[in-house]
């Protein structure tokens, strides 16, 4: 079992209630260690996929739809899954992931069945197309942002950065030289760093995992995420993971995030739409790998 | 009190229970008749927002995550809402839409500040961007989709679009006429024929206003929501509102829509993303009124 398996593990305990932990091999340690390290939303969101898929009639998340409302401690948490609707096509339930009496992500999650791999994806005789896929570098000619700062805890623990690998398109990291290239926009490549096939959690952790978009801005402040949907589009295949994310606009402090993820075999497999926070003027960083550490965390 | 107001109007009953009704003046006869006349989702999402605006530490529903379970009888409903967080930036609160003991909408609204009409938004002095607008044609070019099938039920009451303005791009209503454009976009203006100047409300009703995207590539069927997921931006300016909407994938019996909603003064106002049902096949329709009739609704 993979360290992102076992990180975001749930147990039934009865009743739709579900131990998990707040994992400190998917948290960033901020910059600054002014705060407690951060759970990488991504991971929290799989923890709690994983709850609702054990007691869906349905097997896969088509539509999550998250908020963030705390940043948890790293220790155990608890998920509460209620079904509001159980359809033939589609299930509908509420999910929270819980710390002590405080919610930390409100989540509301329809399930249904999307296309499977490429093979199975053949045989879909329904209504299909597909717009035009990002145009990204081969992954060989993207950058590897490597174990950015907040990867390893002040006790050498390995954090989330110690586990994903992130390639990004050269046009889209001046950031980490200070020269950002005047567009919130973000791509490249996303996988574990463990070998293991992408799937619905997987996806989870993708919608998220590029850099923020207003890093291209200039704008390299901690950048909560308020609120995520993604919508699972199929199946992925084996290998990694293509992410493309824009923004459309940013004003009083808000900004949104447009995140499509297609895999090995071109298809569209995940699209996400998040609204963050602006950080509050750039981090004192004192160089790229700094910046880096600034990575997106939830508040 | 316009229609829309006196249609989508909520009265506290007291501890977060408020009273409404879903309203035929925002319902829509479907064809054929064999189901139930469906009141808009947006006009549904505007009564549950009214609720969980009127008991809110901020004024602006910033992002709303809505899940449609299930379609209610045009008779009254309770909106519940139950805070989760109120933050000094945003509040969370869970609103649900129920009838009877089902619950018709479940929602999940973040709650903040966005900036103001344009002459309080110079005064922003935070970060701000903005992608390019759409290209619509002015609104004296496009099509008014007037009356369509399903404005007035059996017993001659005025419904939806009896209410609401929808002017559409020409280029994207071929599917009138039997011809769709091969693609699955739409764009166009909208407002109500009551003079009211648009806010929040109105913009919930503005983001799934437009027939749905897929109508661009035939399947003018009945089109569901499942999820529907909005961000209000800023608040609009008095006048009409510029809508654009694309998909990005269809299959398995899924599609996207993203909708931008632009002010008279140019300004991204509101964005959505959602996940609906394809219809199993076109309508047997006979003419362009019938295939305008098929306009999306809530299962």
């Amino acid at each position: 079992m993979t360290n992102f398996d076992e990180a975001t593990a749930v147990r039934h305990r009865g009743d739709g209630h579900y131990e998990a932990a707040a994992d400190p091999r998917f948290a960033i340690v901020l910059p600054g260690g002014t705060v407690p390290p951060a759970v990488n939303g991504g991971a929290l969101l799989a923890t709690l996929l994983r709850a609702v898929i054990h007691s869906s009639p349905h097997p896969h998340p088509v539509a999550t739809s998250a908020h963030f409302l705390r940043v948890p401690q790293l220790a155990p948490v608890e998920v509460q899954v209620t079904w509001l609707k159980r359809g033939k096509t589609a299930a509908t339930a509420r999910a929270s992931l819980v710390q002590g009496d405080e919610i930390v992500v409100d989540a509301t999650v329809t399930t249904g069945t999307v296309p499977g791999r490429a093979d199975e994806d053949a045989a879909d005789r329904t209504l299909t197309w597909t717009g035009p896929p990002p145009s990204c570098p081969a992954i060989g000619d993207c950058v590897d942002l490597g174990n950015w700062r907040g990867t390893f805890g002040a006790d050498g623990a390995a954090g989330y950065a110690a586990h994903v690998e992130v390639l990004l398109d050269p046009a889209t990291t001046g950031w980490r030289r200070g020269e950002p290239s005047g567009l919130p926009e973000m791509q490249g490549y996303f996988r574990l760093r463990e070998d293991r096939d992408p799937d619905a959690y997987l996806l989870a952790l993708a919608v998220d995992s590029l850099p923020p978009t207003v890093f291209g801005l200039g704008a390299t402040g901690w950048a909560p995420t308020v609120e995520l949907t993604w919508h699972m589009r199929a199946v992925p295949e084996p290998g990694p993971l293509q992410v493309a994310a824009r923004c459309r606009h940013v004003s009083g402090g808000w900004f949104d995030e447009e995140t499509e993820v297609w895999d090995s075999a071109g298809r569209l497999v995940a699209q996400s739409r998040q609204l963050a926070r602006v950080g509050r003027g750039p981090l004192r960083t004192t160089g790229a790998q700094q910046a880096a550490g600034a990575v997106r965390e939830r508040s």
